[in-house]
């Protein structure tokens, strides 16, 4: 390897050959050049090209996530404890841009998941209406703020079950969208958009809409202190008989990856028909290297009154607190586009970086037409159905470099009115992650 | 293509402080070389290395179109209006050459489609017997002007439903084949080759061979002026009893996305034995910004006599008529090396390309041993079963630039002899697609 | 962003227009460059680029092997010749590194095959305590001298049968791993991991770990010459009632692509309960552009033995030998790190290079709780259910340049106590791949 700009030479009166002699020296390497705008090139494990006039560029990376989880109790089906190791994410990444003002994101997981998890992303978007961004394809909306966050930089290995009491907040559901978002004045970002969420459609094969918008208010953006708050509101029209369950894994995924012994408990549920919405808040504040943060979720949705004297309607709603520390010292980076935490670059290139949090999730569905499951164990009757659970978890993330996260959680959860097959009203897990992005 | 290190001037005198400086200021960025032949690397949006030899090179690229339809009458089951919108394609396209003339495609599909078409193209090629091209792998033959044409650059959003007369013409059908191509004496493209279609094999699990052949014969090919006639044939054997049924979409993808209530009427079927051929012929005339062309199909397929006091041959034929013109003035761009048309480069950077169209489709199954879908409803016989099809399609193309094109299609309907399961026997649609190729 | 060609000293005497003509000559191609490290980037049909430093790379690249295969008698149902074209792997691989010590692998299969073979590896791993590196992830574990070899390398088409007497030695199964690797004294390569595979857990949903474990010794590593030995261990605990059959493709995969007439006998089988373990010795000398090498397995697992009198053990035993012979001359290459032949590098451009081969494999299953596939036609009993396979393959190799290879096998397999639904008990095939390599 050489350096092509490495003439040094000193020349003087008759110079020549010395001259001769340092241009020799650079032949044994090919060059590399473009045929139009001059190129910057970059890898950080995955690979960056783009022309210096910003007009083009190409982008490939990705992630991979591979996880392992031990759980007993209510995490199980019969209360013994289970494991299950998987691939949580194996996603690929390409994103680009061409004539400046148009850019494309191709995001596929090829990870040990359903369907719906397959595509991330497959979007294209016009930048041209600054400080608008204008995209339309398969996009998940964002409703909250972790999963504002990358699931890549989320602080838990599993972001909170909040988000089980509706998941069409932040799933395109094999679904296309189109989406405005905005970051202005410096402590404003925005976003709305409208989905046609795959499965929610009339007899006659019409797709309804899903609007969600999210907007953020960040009066303080410092490296080094962060004050955020975000609004978040959804609706969408059900049809008649749409049927809808509220179940969830409760932060551990190997719930529903282990197909022998996982349990994830349905809370409630109903066969809707006419809105069905949801609310959201978030604050968070960062001062340093702590930082805390909530949210709360609300979702109220329509009951199908025909089939039953009762309204039916299917009413729940959640709250997080997180607190987060890091050991050595080193702020979470945010970014107002986006309207969200972002990754914690280690100071120490030997040591990384070590943080420690506490997570509270509580959950409740305050009303349902369904039973919750096993509420027969109980001997609940219909009319005292109103299942919730209450989760702590606490844990570690060391942050080896900036492509290697290594995670360790560990949560206890207890839940009320609800039970495993078991009759267990309680369960505890460890999950771990080693996570490389590139 | 140019050396870096060419430095080769003469210095005499006392030039040295003023080369000193010239070299430092080079000094805060770091190179890119190669330890091999001279490289040249680009981006549009996609990426593309190579050397500049020829002798190897990478590329990797895709395309994303977003589709929405709605539609209704014959495109639906029921009659009402039904909508979807889905990913038409999401394919990811790597390619590249090794010591000249070997090369390779890997075109992989994403969408929301049938796993007959994840696969675009895997293929070997060698290019060393000019002007011979020689394939194998899992190709697509070619058949027909617009199949001939990329899926990016069509002029429609969906190719004509002449197509849907013998989907086997242009499919590898999750098999592999051998494939010739050549274009020669500047007026001359061919195609031939061989598929082991999956699917069509015998009960020892012997596949038969699908040939499929293509001429282009193009007296004018200028930037401005085009004059092109291509004429194919195709042929199979099939055992006893393969089943073949004609269903068309009528250039409404949706009309399969949509589960619920696309309709995608069945013309026309019978159990095959014996063979099965196609024959198609092709003509475009492009003057400027204007352009016309057309395409007639007839596929004859013997019957499996046995079964049935009639012969149970399969016929159908038909054809399509398209003119288009660029209202800002723009040529389609042709290539004689694939006979086919393709993008459409804006001359106005600001406006873009814009281009308005109308294509006659006629398609007619003109003997079949099974009546078409829901003719009972019209008291249809099976001496009277000739289903057929007429179908005009307006739209119009905005291409942004040459990676963005959006279109708008309207498209209007109507069949004979065959209804959908309400009695319709007309329907119409509009189709909307954005496009992003990288 | 810096010009790499932005020479604009000021000469004195009279070089000066000497030096202009130089220059100019640079002017019509842009400049590349990085903002970090200076980076070399590369070729040869797929693409690398990495930091001369070594910390940080990215590569991408795969390969394509389309293959055909014509088999009959016992590799059949119904004895006729049958015939298959699949594409046997189309895999896309990602890699790179991060900070010098971390590097992953991205590796996705899109061929023809069962989902269990879709990932062929994704993985995490950590270089920075050598000689030892350590794997997390989706990882395949290696025993055997053929498994070692990369499928672009191996000198036959497939496998071995040996290796179908417990494919569980060399896949991931859906699961995830960890994995040590040590190459050292330039003579030692040693590799042991324990592998959560999917399917095997208990009623609880526990996983059971494989551990596999491998060493090779070569005390002979040189460009002509190579002398390896390799010992081979494996085992894992099975839950009661965990049912296993032996079924062997006889390294003709057309057997199991063919749904139509393909045989892939059951050679035996067992509900388990217990240790399932595997020895393995391979050997291996190459001199020149000759090399003979040969393997050795035996399997036994613990029977469920509360269903049956008999101790219900599965046991098996298998061997091959190889030579092979480089016409033009070429050696094999071979990689301690690894412990495994690799690609043969034609010596002359022209003509590439040519190999042939022999193997003979030998394969029994010496107890079996069940008895083999169409065991009653030959009226035997259970008790002299031993089945046994021998198949000679001969072939040749056309290793055209670093990135194609063409090769041709013949088969020739006869069994023992084990027949066809036919009742065959030999059979033939011809094997044909082109293989890209990018």
């Amino acid at each position: 390897m050489i350096r092509t700009h490495s003439f040094r030479g000193v020349m003087a009166g008759f110079a020549t050959s010395a001259l001769a002699l340092a241009v020799s020296a650079q032949a044994f390497a090919g060059t590399v050049s473009t045929d139009g705008a001059d190129l910057v090139i970059k890898t950080k494990g995955g690979l960056e090209v783009g022309t210096t006039d910003k007009a083009f560029s190409f982008k490939i990376g990705g992630r991979i996530q591979a996880d392992a989880d031990s759980f007993d109790g209510f995490y199980t089906k019969n209360g013994n404890r289970a494991d299950e190791s998987y691939l949580r994410r194996a996603r690929l990444e390409i994103s680009g841009v061409a004539y400046t003002d148009w850019s494309y994101t191709f995001a596929r997981n090829f990870g040990d998941t359903g369907t719906k998890d397959n595509w991330n992303e497959a979007s294209i978007s016009y930048d041209g209406w600054k400080p608008v961004q204008i995209s339309v394809g398969r996009i998940n909306p964002t409703f909250g703020l972790e999963e504002a966050v990358s699931s890549k930089w989320i602080t838990a290995i599993e972001r909170s079950a909040i988000y089980d009491l509706a998941p069409w907040l932040n799933s395109h559901e094999d679904g296309e969208g189109i989406r405005l978002r905005s970051t202005f004045a410096d402590m404003f970002h925005a976003e709305v958009g409208g989905y046609r969420q795959d499965g929610n459609q009339d007899e006659d094969g019409q797709n309804n809409t899903t609007f969600v918008a999210r907007g953020v208010f960040a009066p303080i953006v410092q490296d080094k202190q962060v004050l955020h708050f975000g609004l978040n509101y959804a609706t969408r029209e059900v049809e008649a008989g749409f049927s809808d369950s509220i179940k969830s894994r409760l932060s551990v995924r190997g719930t529903s990856e282990d197909t022998i012994n996982g349990n994830r408990g349905t809370f409630g549920g109903a066969k809707l028909d006419g809105t069905d919405q949801a609310w959201g808040a978030e604050a968070a504040y960062m001062m340093g290297p702590f930082s805390i943060q909530g949210e709360y979720l609300t979702r109220t949705a329509d009951g199908d009154a025909v089939a039953n004297g009762n309204d039916n309607d299917l009413e729940a709603s959640g709250y997080n607190v997180q607190v987060a520390y890091t050991l050595t010292g080193e702020s979470r980076s945010y970014k107002l586009d986006g309207g969200k935490f972002d990754k914690i670059k280690p100071s120490d290139k030997k040591l990384g970086a070590w943080e420690v949090f506490y997570r509270y999730d509580d959950i409740t569905v305050d009303e349902s037409a369904i039973a919750p499951s096993n509420a027969g164990l109980l001997g609940l009757t219909f009319d005292t159905a109103e299942a919730s659970a209450q989760t702590h978890t606490v844990g570690v993330n060391w942050y080896v470099n900036e492509a290697v996260k290594i995670s360790a959680n560990y949560l206890n959860t207890s839940v009320d009115d609800i039970v495993n097959a078991n009759g267990d009203d309680d369960g505890d897990a460890i999950s771990l992650r080693a996570q490389y992005v590139f």
